[in-house]
């Protein structure tokens, strides 16, 4: 950005919905998506839940007058769903995956299968760290089971944000959250990165209220979802700061409204968020702004590490029951093996030996003990890094209790 | 470090091998470990290896007057094994995990459930980024299956190190690469990221020959690793660059040599590495030091993405047979219900159905269908992470190729 006073950047987030098979009208939709952006020329566009490559790959070739450089993050069974779409060259990316997301026994819920992680990319002519992401879904708010994975998430990102954005001179967040404005995740995310709501910032905002992301008004939208919220939630946001010798503003913020511009049918299930920032070169350095300092910030930190640590116990809870199932599998096994031989030595050999109902038991006690053993592995990973993220939190802490 | 011409820094790096029941004579090692490190009085102590928190937590409540500061990091099932004890203060860690580590069903081969990582931590006084790590072990040179494995955890740990590094004076990194100095992983780290080899440029140099840390004369060593090297091999290392305005010289380096000073036993299998290294401040920052563009980094990115395609391949190859396997289990599967419901339907009345052998077969086929079933998954996952892996080298490839 060098001899360049002020940088406007036009950026557009969506989460597009499109599972193979699964998602209502997908490519008609995608081709809508391309089109649109083939037409707004924007400059950058990040995406999220493009779960076929093949779609990626019709975005790339409409795209390419448009957006030249393009990235999709390959990850977990499915794959990420991330990619972007760039008019400045992409200089580098980086996949970080999240090390807890979900349950692979939860099918109905695909978080665990999709290897849910942030894309990062850098470049756009000067450093700007531009990052792609989406965290754990919430799907029961009231009895929310992956409240600490998405706070794991949340501290895992904001962590790769402190860690990796010090070169950057901007660094933009777009992304699905999966969290309320208000919620602990967010507020642990922001408060740790000191990155900026541009909904909040903006100067002009038009869109659905509040905006939402997830609206009563959009025909894809499970209608379940918004039973505590007619109004809809906002799960969607882009997120900003200046690192080094810049500032940066939001001019403008929009949101779809239940429908794409100029036709009658959505993006997807939710609506795309559209910023577009004012980014300037300021006379002299902002100085440390990682981490503020904020009191507030202890108290955030503190609450989280509360959940995670309420989700240490659960998951803690868990590891020994299906070590418990394990043993008494393992046990049952033994037992028939002692029966079985003591069959063998001729022993009670006035009896039939119900070798029918004899096999069914091996088979199924086995059965239990591959389960078993399988859920005690991962619910012990699952406790040492929920332990980890909760030492973790505990050393920021006493940093931030100790500081003037 | 303002205002402070140089800085001497003592490192202590070690695979301590200290896995509970399985290494010899393990906590008398531990102890003697502690002794050691407590009379010798590093400033940077990295350990790999200390597989059980109970070792770490003797360690620390040991060392808790000359390291007050140190960190453990948990991952994985068994846990990292990583940890980390300092003179000076520890601001903040942060850990990676590898996204290809090894397969789960190689019981013999722990490293998948071990959960290797690179652990990471920033302190010391001055921005000061220390990294100990560990990857993947190389179990059979000739017929190495893992080194596709291994190249994409040096190429994420050359990424991390890029991405992560900027803020910092000075890198250091400790850690059992698993890697012989010449192979392609370890030009691809040093070439890529810019890291300096400790052992290469020390003006003095004490211990092993050729710096090596598995060597005949070890008595815990196992001699079967050493058949093609008798004189002993190198796989750890300290490595270093210094980033903004610093220069970091290596002023002697040494290596235990067989045994621990003082007494008859070694510290571990592995012999421990230790640096003094002079950190000293420039007048001018030294500018970009990150990349060396070196024509000879095109050869070895494309070298290394060459072993990373034929990984590719052979776990596109494992997909495709685990998936073959799968459908075959579901057709007898299907074919037995089909058997059953005719049988129940009457028909073949006449002849007596083999009950027995008809639930040995399908518990038999269930079993293959959900290991097979597992078996694609986690194939399927290695095939994402392999070919994103080749898609980010390509990346760099091209930009390498672009730049004058």
């Amino acid at each position: 950005m060098e001899g360049e006073p002020t940088l406007r950047l036009r950026i557009f987030n969506l989460n597009c919905w499109a599972i193979r098979y699964l998602s209502k009208r997908r490519q008609q939709r995608v081709r809508l998506i391309g089109d649109t952006l083939r037409q707004e020329g924007f400059d950058l566009v990040l995406l999220q839940e493009v779960w076929s490559e093949q779609d990626y790959d019709e975005l790339k070739v409409k795209l390419a007058g448009s957006y030249p450089f393009s990235h999709y993050f390959r990850s977990g069974v499915i794959g990420s769903g991330l990619c972007v779409f760039s008019r400045f060259p992409i200089l580098d990316t980086f996949l970080y995956q999240y090390s807890l997301n979900g349950y692979p026994y939860m099918l109905q819920h695909g978080d665990w299968f999709c290897g849910k992680s942030v894309g990062s990319r850098a470049g756009v002519r000067a450093p700007l760290l531009s990052l792609s992401l989406q965290l754990h879904a919430e799907y029961c708010r009231d009895k929310d089971a992956y409240l600490p994975h998405r706070l794991v998430q949340a501290w895992e990102l904001a962590q790769f944000i402190r860690h990796t954005s010090k070169a950057a001179d901007v660094v933009l967040l777009g992304g699905d959250l999966n969290m309320h404005p208000e919620d602990v995740g967010i507020r642990l995310l922001r408060g740790w990165t000191g990155l900026q709501d541009a909904f909040a910032d903006a100067m002009h905002f038009e869109g659905c209220k509040n905006g939402c992301t997830l609206v009563p008004d959009n025909c894809f939208t499970d209608k379940s979802e918004l039973l505590s919220f007619p109004l809809g939630i906002r799960i969607d946001y882009i997120l900003y700061k200046a690192i080094s010798s810049f500032t940066v503003k939001c001019e403008e913020l929009k949101t779809t409204t239940g429908r794409a511009p100029g036709t009658d049918i959505p993006f997807s299930d939710h609506e795309a968020v559209m910023a577009t920032l004012h980014i300037q070169r300021q006379g002299q350095p902002a100085g440390a702004t990682l981490g503020t300092a904020d009191p507030a910030l202890a108290d955030v930190v503190t609450e989280a590490r509360a959940e995670v640590g309420a989700g240490l116990r659960a998951a803690r809870r868990q590891r020994y029951s299906s070590g418990r199932m394990a043993v008494l599998a393992l046990l049952l096994l033994l037992l028939q093996a002692a029966a079985a031989l003591a069959t063998l030595a001729g022993l009670g050999a006035e009896q039939p030996f119900p070798k029918l109902s004899f096999c069914l038991l091996a088979f199924l006690a086995l059965g239990v003990l591959v389960l078993a053993t399988g859920l005690h592995l991962f619910h012990t990973m699952e406790v040492k890094m929920l332990h980890g993220t909760e030492d973790q939190m505990w050393m920021v802490l006493r940093a931030l209790q100790e500081r003037p």
